[in-house]
């Protein structure tokens, strides 16, 4: 290789290697990206169907500059739920795994629990006794698990759970049990200029202490349901708590809202599998760019779970209809991809 | 020019609009990007004072990846107070000025104004009057003239008023008022991989409606106060409505209890004028990273207003003598700035 030709490898290295590192990506980027990335796959887990192919043709129609639906940069926010839309969910959502699996840990210091429900049916995996605690039972349990504690001393309880807990079906750690397509879709996305946004039901301090690698999604682009939190001093050093209180529940109208509080405009492109998440679509479907809606719809009960109208968890009945009425992109887990599990690979 | 180096100047102009135009820099770039901006001076409307020359041995100290001090590019958050820190704030708020020509506008609607208060005051110029009518009366104007409305409709309001109004003493409109040595202070933060964010007692809203093109930072990069929302439908087309209600006021420990909500990480770098600011201060101090607390002190009557720790607005005290005990750095904007305004230049 002669020396001018090198140069030129070098400097072009330089220019992938940039431009692959940029999370906004400007007009300029992308015509070289596009060059770079044509001719390659960017969603290989996915087999050859609609679904896919509806995302390929709207990324290309509002990412061309010559297109009549071109979106700029700045405004190419798309936004995930989690739960069940880029991770699992069954049989119980993961949170409380975490929440069940902290009593159990908890309960040495607290002889109390065992007469006391909900945690009474924790420690002795009464899982019906548990459903019948209902809602205030299980807000009773995340209080005890997620607050009176400072921000640090929590992201370090979640970050030790990851790394240890095991799915109890699966018997993998949770965050094994991502979608492997829901991965490529988010990096396509980002390798065109969007900016990606989880907006969850789960609770964002227990996301932000963990998905940020798995997902590529840095902590200030997660939105979840909160706790009430104060500002004290601990021996003149400013610390955060977190109170047993529900602040806001990131769920059905509260997703569209806390999109507004939190980033301030209207979503072109969104994601979810529930009827939690409705909402979040209608609201971005009444974005004036053109938008794009995509429900994933759980079809498959040998590789993941299979349910829809008539869940506990996940429920997706008008979701599903409002979909098939408007033409929304709706998956088929079952015949649309070709691994659910990055471990498939 | 030869064939060969135009080809590589062509290529390094690329890299060039690539690094500036990129948001999130990584090391690759940053290397890169050192060289490309050494030699200019990137805060030249500051005088050569130590405040100037701190900043940038900061700046040098955490982008360099050799330093024991370096920062990764995720972890270069930088959170800015507004009023009074990027903008001016006196003799009123300026949100304040945009709530009292609003009442004035919509008084032909609401003829009982003239005879109740805070309105009346308002209608009659009686600032003394006004100001007796103390947080409630404002918070009365504020709802009035904020609320009952779409995000939407709150949005156009905004536009439109900054395109027009103009400041009762200076006589320039209000977006005219920014401080130009910040201006390129939170360019220079950019270009060296710091997300620059604001954080004002501001409604988030009425900053988000103008600010971005002004100071470079996007909608969802702001945070301040709010009131509450509601998600409802009109027609069937979902509208969020703006309700006569606060949810949060973004202002003392508010600021770092915001910070920690929406962007769940502790930032390295934070600047402000007042007391309102103190916590945020104090909080981005107890970084386990190197970090940089900024004070903008009022001292300069002539170009601007001189106040501080008696003044009604932007109070600062505690916050200086904080400053003053802990080595952090205060602008004094008399000696330290050469302009202040960008119309000056």
């Amino acid at each position: 290789m002669n020396k001018i030709k090198f140069k030129w490898l070098t400097v072009m290295s330089v220019i992938l290697i940039v431009v692959l590192s940029c999370n906004t990506t400007s007009h300029e980027e992308k015509s070289l990206e596009k060059d770079q990335i044509k001719d390659t796959d960017p969603l290989p887990s996915w087999n050859d169907v609609s679904s896919k192919r509806n995302i390929i043709t709207y990324v290309e129609a509002v990412t061309s500059r010559n297109s009549e639906d071109f979106i700029p940069v700045k405004d190419r926010i798309a936004t995930f739920d989690n739960d069940g839309n880029l991770w699992s969910e069954q049989p119980l959502y993961f949170q409380l795994f975490f929440a069940i699996d902290r009593v159990k840990a908890l309960a040495v210091d607290h002889p109390e629990w065992k007469n006391t429900q909900p945690f009474q049916a924790v420690l002795e995996n009464d899982m019906a006794e548990l459903a019948k605690q209902g809602e205030h039972g299980l807000i009773t349990l995340v209080m005890a698990t997620h607050a009176g504690k400072t921000t640090d001393e929590f992201d370090q309880d979640v970050k030790q759970w990851i790394k240890n807990a095991k799915h109890p079906q699966k018997n993998v750690s949770y965050d094994q049990l991502v979608y492997q397509p829901m991965l490529e879709l988010l990096q396509y996305l980002r390798d065109n200029g969007f900016k990606t946004y989880i907006v969850s039901g789960g609770g964002v301090d227990f996301m932000r202490a963990f998905v940020t690698d798995i997902y590529g999604i840095p902590e200030e682009q997660i939105l979840g349901s909160r706790i009430k939190t104060s500002f004290d001093y601990n021996n003149g050093a400013p610390v955060i708590h977190r109170l047993p209180e529900l602040d806001f529940i990131d769920d059905k109208e509260g997703k569209p809202l806390n999109i507004q509080k939190i980033i301030g405009k209207k979503p072109v492109f969104s994601s979810g599998n529930s009827d939690g998440d409705l909402q979040m679509m209608q609201w971005t479907a009444s974005n004036s760019y053109k938008s794009f809606m995509l429900y994933v719809h759980h079809t498959d009960s040998i590789r993941e779970w299979s349910y829809d109208r008539n869940s506990h968890i996940g429920k997706l009945d008008k979701g599903l209809d409002q979909a098939r009425r408007d033409g929304w992109t709706v998956i088929d887990m079952k015949s649309d991809w070709k691994i659910i599990y990055p471990f498939e690979k």
